[in-house]
């Protein structure tokens, strides 16, 4: 049974804001073991992430089959279904035309005195994508993540994958063959990371990581953040529902349950205008969790993180959303494109009674490396552009630097710099 | 005198990557002492944020003192000398200006299927801008971080200034009032960045923090990176000048020490297809380091990570530039504007002999707070983009639901995730 908040309580405000503080996630401190990794790989290279491999993954790899081969990734895809391969497809396509309109354009103009300004984007030059092992080891974020690094015209995209036991779930290869990644590697964990940050003999260092891992995965990104480039640190997933009661109350059962089965810290919430609709939706998960494989993640998650906020009318969630800031807001009710129009903190929105949060995970064409844990309010979901930089351009002429001359050497002196002022009177023989 | 490398000397390789890994900065290990701090103001607010003020600062304050008031804003104003506030304007008017162009276009559209897709970005709501205090007080760094967040709409934008000893910059305030920023507290170092971060009873939390500061103040935004946004860890300054023999020694050198006298740690590089030329900008340092205010900084800096690169011709500068990929890119000679569009890794390039990277600094137009210790490899200078985000729009009606179900189905399904399978399913009683 879900937390169930009233807004009209007199308490409203004190529980909802205990909602939004209270803490889905037990931050594990693996400090000092990723700095220790970290140190050796870089310190030692393939000898030291071959034995650190070895050792957390029980296999018994050489530095030289530490790269999977061409033939290994063509076996997977001669030996998967069909049908994956062709949804998997419809994937790719779909999130490369999307992801095409993100390319950001370059700007060169001169201003009124005839000072030229620009800015010019370039593709980071070589990307490492992280890709968890196990049961997380999902294909669908192999293409969230690499194609739109390949339509932001990156060269070298760099696939880690840990192979615990000497596993390896063969559509992520069928992915990356998909995505056009043919440098996979199998290790994973902070020395994977260290690996891309720093380089070994056998693995180029790359510019940029990217990509969802454990908690050692996620401590080695932030230490080496610097060296290279990293992504957002992702935190567990969640869904917001606004819901009216002229919903199926099994759909939207359905779609809370879509979020909580990803993870016992993952959080579905639904606000509605009808507590009668909000009883139903609970008495179906409570039908529907019996019949699913994964019942005891999403229950846990349900029981712990779960709730329904029960408003006055839809009017009154507009501000909920936006201090929630969900990862993930569907609008299940006929005014919604309107409502979306004023969301202002959200990853992404999902617009009406046919649009499942889940047609976004795979094949909507819209990333689903979305912000969580309310950093909506200042951050967006991947895109074309965590893949490309940007180089300011400026261009004076003589008769520009004299127009500007004075202001910048009255400035630099005022901040106590004389050789900034020098470098530009120098020029003027003032 | 500064280390000198010749592109043809059989142990360049071997120097050059030396020179490129040097480390500059020694990161003192503030992390525990943050940590405590960053506790206790999230704990007990105003009282723990006025102890460590006053404690730091060696100052006297009330909670109540700790906002400056518009009265002590326009006292600043008023005795301000009036050809500063001239050139902070006309600096605020380019910003501005430049930065308008940066704004990003909504984006919604239909694709082949009718499937609705859109990209919607919305200003971040309350930005907190940290502003060192003491001599790299700098008004010119007040412009450069409030106007894009003035440009890209942010509602709030919160000023922290310490006052070391009661004292503050009148230009700040100055430069905070011609960017239309009105409130500003007197505090800083890592009790600042948790005030913005948690809020106190006095100062209402931020969703982002931006702007420089020392150890502390770094160490506590990354510590709080994830509560709120922050921008870039800024390094200490460094610029590459590529010139020939056509310049005047002067000018170079002139460039050259701006750098320089920023920091101890900062970084001057000069690469020439003419040795004499080296030479002759070494002289020239020398003599100007004479007349120089800051000369114990600026040659402590040149001596020890200053460097000149002779290369056979111009066209050999390229990879090296790439490779060093400069925060600040001058390019003093004929064929400028070409070589320009062929480097990749820059933060800002300055085109030409009449382009000095202090223009940059102060009036240009663009941006001065960009990516330091070859993070232009990765990362970009602060813009617009910093201070907005984007909200992925999805829409589909039953049509568009039914034609991506399968396919989303079947992934799900590969997945092991059967209620993101049944999310869409149901919808279609499949």
């Amino acid at each position: 049974m879900a937390l169930t908040l009233h807004h009209e309580a007199p308490d409203f405000e004190a529980r909802f804001a205990a909602l939004l503080a209270s803490k889905r996630e037990v931050s594990e401190d693996v400090d000092q073991t990723v700095r220790a990794i970290l140190a050796r790989v870089r310190d030692e290279g393939d000898r030291a992430l071959v034995e650190y491999t070895n050792r957390f993954d029980r296999n018994v790899f050489s530095a030289a089959e530490l790269a999977i081969s061409h033939e290994e990734i063509e076996v997977a895809v001669a030996g998967a279904d069909p049908g994956i391969v062709e949804a998997l497809t419809l994937a790719r396509d779909r999130i490369a035309s999307h992801h095409a309109r993100q390319k950001p354009v370059d700007d060169r103009y001169s201003d009124a005195i005839g000072v030229e300004l620009g800015s010019r984007w370039t593709a980071i030059e070589s990307v490492g994508l992280y890709v968890p092992g196990g049961t997380a080891s999902y294909p669908s974020s192999v293409l969230m993540n690499a194609v739109p690094a390949k339509v932001a015209g990156v060269e070298r995209i760099v696939i880690v994958v840990p192979a615990p036991d000497g596993i390896l779930n063969p559509l992520v290869l069928v992915a990356a063959r998909l995505a056009g990644v043919s440098e996979i590697y199998r290790i994973g964990g902070a020395q994977a990371v260290a690996a891309l940050a720093y380089g070994t003999q056998t693995i180029r260092p790359v510019a940029k990581i990217v990509g969802p891992g454990n908690a050692y995965v996620a401590a080695a990104k932030r230490q080496v953040f610097g060296t290279v480039g990293i992504d957002m640190i992702a935190g567990p997933s969640e869904v917001l529902v606004i819901a009216d009661g002229d919903n199926d109350p099994d759909w939207i059962a359905a779609d809370l349950l879509a979020q909580a089965e990803h993870d016992t810290a993952a959080q579905s919430i639904l606000i509605t205008n009808d507590a009668g609709f909000a009883t139903a939706v609970e008495a179906a998960v409570g039908r529907q969790l019996k019949a699913l494989p994964r019942a005891e993640t999403a229950s846990a998650s349900w029981r712990d993180f779960g709730a329904m906020i029960v408003v006055p009318n839809l009017e009154a969630a507009i501000p909920l959303a936006d201090r929630i800031a969900p990862e993930h807001l569907e609008l299940a009710f006929d005014a919604a494109e309107d409502f979306a129009g004023r969301i202002r903190n959200a990853g992404a929105i999902f617009i009406g009674r046919h649009t499942p949060e889940v047609i976004g995970d795979y094949v909507g064409g819209s990333n689903h490396v979305l912000p969580t844990a309310r950093s909506a309010r200042f951050s967006s979901g991947l895109s074309v552009l965590d893949f490309v930089k940007r180089t300011s351009i400026l261009k004076l002429g003589p008769d520009q630097l004299r127009m500007l001359a004075p202001a910048a050497v009255a400035l630099a002196e005022a901040e106590g710099l004389a050789a900034h002022a020098r470098s530009v009177s120098i020029r003027l023989n003032m």
